[in-house]
C-alpha cells in the first residue's frame, strides 16, 4: 500500500538579492525574491535522484504530505509519497510556489522594498521563463544541477516545456500533463472575463486593497467559477450534479444543486489567492508561445536527451488533446523520445489532480517506479 | 434579388391590464402588460399566413427592416422579407419583444403601477410557458387564431416548443434552431457565474438601480462577455483573431485581438441592454424543461398536426446537436412529422443570426418559399 509522506514543512529561502537581482526576461529586475518550497525523500548523495514538481495556475508549494492534520495534505498527494507515481522513497521531490504567487513566494502581494508597501499592479509582469529561473535558482541552492524528472500538469506542465527548451538536457525525464504549447483564442478570452471580472471590483482599487481592509472578492470569486467550469468536463458535472434542484421556484439564488457546488468554489478560493497574482500568472499563460519559433525550438531540443512523458485526457476542454499532440509534434520533429498518451477520464482538465489509474500508471512508469506492477 | 423589409416602426398595445390581468404560470398576476412588435408583410383575409418570430435572450421585436438607418436593420433581416427564407411578400411576420425584456415590453425595468417606481427585483419570475401566454394574447389582438408558422433561435426555439406543447396543433410549422429542451449542469453554471458577475456589482442594489444613475455596468458586461464566448465557436474565434496582438509586451489591458473585440461586445452590450432583465430571463431559460413529464408531452404532441423542422449548427456548444436530436426523439415519439437537420457552420451558436446558406434553404423549403431554387 502506498503511504502518506506524513508531515512536512514548507520552508522560504531568500534566492535573489538586492546585489544579486532576478532579471527578468521583459529586462527588468526584482528583489529580493523569496521562494516558498517543500520536499519529499531524500537527495541521492550525487543529487541524481532530483524531481522537480511546478504547480498549475492556483497551486503552491504544498504538494504532498500534510502540515499537522493527516486528513489534509497536499494537492498531488495522490501522486507524490512513499510508493506512489513520483516515490519519495527512490526520489527526492521538490516543489515550490512560483513567482507572482500568494502563497510564501514574492508576488504582487509582497512588500516593495522600494515603498514598503505591497507592490499590486507595480509588480514586473514576468514570463512562463522568468518562473524557470527562479526554480533553476532554487536548484542551485539546494545543490543540485541536473533533474532526473521534471513534472507538471497545466501550467506547471508549461514550465517543464519551457525549462526543456531553456536549459537543453538539464532535464532527463519531462512529464507534462494536459499541458499546452500556446493557448487558442478562446483559452485567452476565458482568461480575459476572469480578468475584466477582477480589475471591475469595486474593491479593486488599482490593485492597491491589501491596506484597505476589503478584497476584490467579488471579482475574484466570479473568475474562479468561471475556470472552475472549464476545469470540470460537462460530462463530469452532469454526472455530479445533472439537473438537481435545492428550490422548487426560482429565485435569484442558489436554486440548483451546480450552483451550490460553483459558489463554494469560489468562495473557499477568496480563502487561499490573492487577486493580483491571479491576474500576473494568467497574463503569462496567455503569452506562452515557446514554439511560435518552431525552428529555433527544434534545434534546441534536439541532442537534449531529454525524453517526454505528454498526457492529456479525453474530456479536458481547458487543453484538449490537440494541445498535447501539437506539443509532441514539435518534440518529435527535434528527434526526442516522446511517449504521448491520451487518458480516458469524465474528470476534464482537473484530471491531472485526480487519482486517474492509468494516468498514474504512465508517470510511474516512465519515472521508473514500480507501483504498477505492485 | 431578395430584397428588405424597408422602413419599419415598433408598434405597442396593452394586452393585460389591471381588470384583466396576465396570470403566470406561478399564480402570481401581473398588470398591466404592454408589449411591443413589429409585423412585416399583409396577412392573409383569413389569417392563414402569419409566421411568429420568438427571439433568443437579449433579442427585441424590431427582427427586419430597419428604422430609418437602412444600413441598420434587425437582427433577423437576413432571414426576413421580401423573397427571403421568411418571405414577407406571402407571409406575415410578427415578432414581439419578449414579456420581462427591456425593448419595449413589460420587464423589470417597467414601473410597478403600486409604487411608481420600476419593479427591479420585485417583478415576479416567469415561465417560458408565460411568454408563450403572452405572445398568444398578441395573436388574439391581431385577429388571428393559428399558425402557419412559428419560428425561433435558442431561447426562441424553446418558446416555439413550449407553444407546441401548451396549445397543442395551434402551429401548423415550428422551426426551432439550435434550442434546447433542458439546459445542461454546465449551461446553467455558466449562467448562474453571469448572475454572479451582476448581482455582485457594486451599482446592483439589489436591483433598484433606476434612479441611481448608476447601472451595473461592470457586472453585465463581464455577464456578457462570457455568454459570448458560447455563442461563438472554438474555431471561429480561431480563424477571425487566432493569437493576434495589439500590443508587443503584457499589460492588463487590451493585449490580444480577441481581447478588443470581446471588450466591444460586453460595452456595446450596456447600451441595449438591461441587467435585471437578463437575470430573469437567464433564469427562465434554467427552469425550463418541457420533456420533465416526457410520456405527458408526449400525449399532448399526438395528433397535434405540427410539423417540425430542427436545426442545430455543429460547431455550437452552447446548445449542440444533441440538444437537438433530443428534441427530435420525443417529438418523433409523438408520431410528429420531424425534420432533424445538423448544418456545418464555423460560427457556433451565433451561426442562427448569419446567413449560413444550407440554413437559409432549410427553413426557405420549410416554409414553401421558392428562394431556395431561384
Amino acid at each position: 500500500m502506498p503511504g502518506s509522506f506524513g508531515y512536512v514543512e514548507t520552508r522560504r529561502v531568500v534566492l535573489f538579492t538586492e546585489d544579486d537581482p532576478l532579471v527578468l526576461s521583459s529586462g527588468a529586475t526584482l528583489a529580493p525574491v523569496e521562494v516558498a518550497y517543500e520536499t519529499y525523500g531524500t537527495p541521492a548523495p550525487d543529487g541524481s535522484n532530483a524531481v522537480f514538481v511546478c504547480h498549475a495556475l492556483t497551486g503552491d508549494a504544498h504538494a504532498a504530505g500534510h502540515h499537522g492534520d493527516p486528513a489534509r495534505t497536499g494537492w498531488w498527494d495522490t501522486l507524490i509519497g512513499p510508493g506512489k507515481p513520483i516515490d519519495s522513497e527512490r526520489l527526492f521531490v521538490i516543489c515550490p510556489n512560483l513567482l507572482g504567487g500568494c502563497r510564501g513566494t514574492t508576488g504582487p502581494s509582497s512588500p516593495d522594498r522600494t515603498t514598503g508597501r505591497p507592490y499590486g499592479l507595480r509588480f514586473p509582469h514576468f514570463s512562463v521563463s522568468d518562473l524557470v529561473a527562479v526554480h533553476r535558482r532554487l536548484l542551485a541552492h539546494l545543490g543540485i544541477r541536473r533533474l532526473y524528472g521534471a513534472v507538471g500538469g497545466s501550467l506547471g506542465g508549461m514550465q517543464v516545456l519551457q525549462w526543456a527548451l531553456d536549459r537543453p538536457g538539464e532535464i532527463e525525464h519531462a512529464v507534462l500533463v494536459c499541458a499546452s504549447s500556446r493557448l487558442t483564442a478562446q483559452n485567452i478570452a476565458l482568461s480575459a472575463v476572469a480578468r475584466a471580472s477582477i480589475l471591475g471590483d469595486e474593491h479593486f482599487c488599482g490593485g492597491d486593497y491589501y491596506d484597505s481592509g476589503r478584497n476584490p472578492d467579488v471579482g475574484l470569486s466570479v473568475a474562479r467559477m468561471l475556470a472552475h467550469i472549464t476545469y470540470v468536463s460537462e460530462r463530469g458535472l452532469e454526472l455530479k450534479f445533472g439537473r438537481g434542484r435545492l428550490r422548487e421556484a426560482p429565485t435569484f439564488g442558489v436554486d440548483f444543486q451546480v450552483e451550490s457546488y460553483l459558489e463554494h468554489q469560489g468562495r473557499s478560493f477568496l480563502e487561499r489567492f490573492d487577486a493580483n497574482s491571479y491576474l500576473y500568472l494568467s497574463r503569462a499563460m496567455d503569452y506562452f508561445d515557446p514554439f511560435a519559433d518552431e525552428e529555433g525550438a527544434v534545434e534546441r531540443l534536439r541532442d537534449s536527451g531529454t525524453r517526454f512523458l505528454v498526457v492529456s485526457f479525453d474530456s479536458d476542454w481547458r487543453f484538449p488533446t490537440a494541445h498535447s499532440a501539437e506539443i509532441a509534434r514539435v518534440l518529435e520533429r527535434a528527434g526526442c523520445t516522446v511517449q504521448l498518451e491520451e487518458v480516458s477520464s469524465p474528470w476534464g482538465h482537473d484530471s491531472f489532480l485526480l487519482e486517474v489509474p492509468r494516468y498514474h500508471e504512465l508517470v510511474a512508469g516512465f519515472l521508473g517506479a514500480a507501483v504498477a506492477v505492485r
